[in-house]
């Protein structure tokens, strides 16, 4: 019954990533910030759809957990912008593991564990399951702001260069993915969505 | 090619599901309405947490998969509350069809009829994973309303009968949760949150 009450009230908590808002732009919904959460849940269902895109073996019900639980640390942290200056991103990461600590410490022990790890593999984009995660991460943004006028980079102006060093996890984890990544920042850049320099 | 753009033409569809709002509301966003795709992100979660539960053999794997798709018909067909009459329910299996096979149909042939057939299974509810999802779909929200004074259930004066049998997943899929359910259900009633008739 303790694990329970536990688990629920990390469950409960969980509520709170859908109040943490991005850059990016719900098209559909009068273009209104979209949350964390529901970031959350259109990547790990994109990952499901481009699966046979990863040159090297996944394992994509790892991928997808991973997914699930990438965000949940801006909950306590905060989201900050991919495209932040690098001395605000610095300090984000102590106040992720802090984050994780807490968040997942809601959870009986050995789940909090589980879950801690997971999340740590993500972050570090050392393992194929973490570093095709990541790369689901940043090609939806793309997908999004390209269907949008340029959506987040029109708005905060982004260069060229930003999108295509963020991309990069694409490059080895799914080749054909970063072709078609490469293609859309060329396009993004002639029409004047992302800046030159 | 063609596959790539089908794919990204279904993954920028789903944003859609952004803009379909639920009944139950997020407390600590100013109690706004949920849409269903952070709802989506949130039972797929509480299923990871929760699967220890479930008595019968599950995959989970192919539950949380369930879980992620297992509304995107509403971005064709809308939502509708759980405690509608029976014959607005009736009339919304038909427009769901008819949504799964546009939305899904979108995706390469074979990638289609996987999301089909599990998205359909889900609906039937027969397998134990199909019945361990709803349980998912059906516990969420009861935890979002004790947290919050009743939520939707008190907003819409709903009945106590109609959460015990919308409920009764968990009765056999996994009887901890039942009756920590029945707890609550009682709780609420209580409480005033659930009518008695």
């Amino acid at each position: 019954m303790r694990n329970l009450t536990e688990q629920f009230n990390f469950i409960l908590e969980m509520d709170k990533l859908k109040a943490i808002y991005r850059r990016t732009t719900v098209k559909d919904d009068n273009n209104r910030q979209e949350n964390s959460a529901e970031h959350s849940w259109h990547i790990a269902l994109a990952a499901q759809v481009l699966q046979h895109y990863a040159v090297e073996p996944v394992a994509i019900d790892r991928v997808v957990n991973m997914l699930l639980i990438h965000d949940v640390v801006e909950i306590d942290a905060g989201d900050t912008f991919a495209f932040d200056e690098q001395h605000i991103l610095d300090g984000q990461l102590d106040k992720e593991l802090e984050a994780a600590e807490r968040l997942f410490g809601l959870l009986p022990e050995e789940q909090a564990n589980t879950m801690r790890e997971l999340w740590l593999e993500f972050e570090q984009a050392e393992s194929n399951d973490a570093r095709f995660a990541k790369a689901m991460d940043r090609i939806l943004p793309l997908v999004q702001n390209m269907a949008n006028n340029g959506g987040s980079w029109a708005h905060h102006k982004v260069k060229k260069d930003q999108v295509l060093e963020r991309n990069l996890y694409l490059k080895e984890s799914a080749p054909k993915l970063w072709d078609y990544v490469c293609d859309q920042i060329g396009l993004a850049t002639d029409k004047g969505w992302l800046s030159e320099e």
